[in-house]
């Protein structure tokens, strides 16, 4: 299944309400409460043996990881996450499974101050044994902060928190800390005019934020903070780092580094430039995707 | 996994936030808006050969179902319906199967008013074939017109929409109308004390209204609506009815009937009395669940 394919087939022919302020093709979708804050909503899935490895990884943190995932999606808004519903499907004879499981998701809900107010829970067929679970995040973001993909214009600077690469090797991927006051600061004091995290791969959310702001993007591949051990390939296609992307006005990046109140890595990867929208070229001026993957869909590992 | 014993065990557990005006244990959970309005959200599967068969069922069929019934978890709260996000989980290798899937969502939501505005594909590890959908339902109610599971009072009625028993074997599990209509009128109008939908079974699912209402419940077995061919039997224990069971106060039984504007059965079936919180118990004071299979949960088919 090409999830990109088939959502850009799907997706415009969806009726929105006039009430959808955001719907697909965000982090979140943005929704209208009739106030000056808008309802953020996303929902995110594990699969195991796809997102996680069953035989190695315990429950409790594959249940913070589907949290976590979700926050990040928040985070990218500029939001302020509040509340969750998980829904899911396993044939795991062990109760234990289930109950450490769901404490793993107690304890993590708990750390980032969010209710876990609703649920599912369903049987897969007998013999099926890879759970699916899938939660909702819903959030609140005042209208003047939310961050959206597009925004950017040329000339700014693409930012981006914290290291990239080789998440799934370092176990990043599990452990990971979802930039959820990072995106506020960022939203609340207005640095970032474009956002969005970084799940599928520098590359390819680059490449969306480009896209979403109708800009090129000329990326400095010998600027990418690198986890410990991971290439620059690495950096640019692994994904699920989890990391905020941003666009920020050149003049202002003196006061962001400034300003910047946190202990992870800030750094400037490039910049928003004049070309073909989603198009990502090298200092050279060479489209970087001919080069390195475009990205990274999850499949089976 | 007995999703019932599982839940006992870790929702208390759960802590909810101020803001949580309603947390797990009703059909939808409701958030508190800061406003006279309330955010409803709720979460359902379908599981492909547990919810239905997976050789004998279009996928626009199993996509309405899907989003109907959280429709009717809507409507047992007396809300109105807004908007979905969608998680699909599958290896289906057939782009047909999606499109199709997506196709029935698609109308689905038109005809109800919904916006799809969100959503998540993942992949099943190669060789899993069983589809796993969840959606989310979002929804509005005024907070002096929710209706929850609670609030029946000893002489109330218990009345039922609809036709019960033999959900699947009709293929009313796939065609059944929500009860969004119905559930605002009863809502709005005030007639409803207390409202729950019949998904679980009705021995099952007035069960659990009598025990959030601390009541018990006399049934009337003979006077249960059953739909042709249905024996009471399945009418108590098949589920999947998706029909509103709501408890009236015994002296607006003339006005709602009088004032009832559907084109669908309204029927008492019983009366709250006092006894021990959710027990059942026929015309000569027997438990019925004694005699009946004591409801129903999704199990392979």
């Amino acid at each position: 299944m090409n999830e990109i394919g088939l959502l850009e087939k799907v997706l415009p022919g969806l009726q929105q309400h006039p009430s959808v302020y955001l719907g697909p093709g965000d982090d979140c979708a943005a929704l209208d409460l009739g106030t000056d804050r808008l309802l953020l909503a996303a929902v995110d899935q594990v699969v195991g043996d796809v997102h996680y490895l069953r035989n190695r990884t315990s429950p409790e943190r594959v249940a913070a990881k589907l949290l976590k995932r979700n926050l990040s999606d928040i985070a990218a808004m500029g939001g302020e996450a509040k509340w969750a519903l998980l829904a899911l499907a396993s044939n795991n004879p062990a109760d234990e499974w289930f109950t450490a499981f769901y404490e793993g998701l107690r304890l993590c809900a708990e750390k980032y101050g969010i209710s876990l107010c609703g649920g599912d829970l369903a049987s897969l067929p007998s013999g099926k044994t890879a759970e699916v679970g899938s939660l909702t995040i819903l959030g609140i973001v005042e209208q003047d902060c939310i961050c959206l993909r597009s925004g950017a214009v040329e000339g700014d600077l693409l930012m981006v928190t914290g290291q990239l690469g080789a998440s799934f090797e370092t176990e990043h991927h599990l452990d990971f800390e979802p930039r959820l006051a990072a995106g506020r600061f960022l939203a609340e004091s207005g640095f970032a005019r474009a956002m969005i995290d970084i799940s599928d791969g520098l590359l390819l959310d680059a490449t969306r934020l480009g896209i979403a702001s109708a800009q090129a993007i000329q990326l400095d591949v010998a600027a990418l903070p690198l986890r410990a051990n991971a290439t620059a390939a690495q950096a640019l296609g692994d994904g699920e780092d989890y990391e905020l992307l941003f666009a920020l006005a050149a003049d202002s990046f003196d006061d962001l580094v400034e300003e910047w109140p946190f202990d992870f890595e800030l750094t400037c990867i490039g910049r928003f430039v004049s070309g073909k929208p989603g198009d990502i070229l090298d200092n050279d001026n060479e489209k970087l995707t001919e080069n390195y993957k475009s990205g990274y869909e999850h499949t089976s590992k």
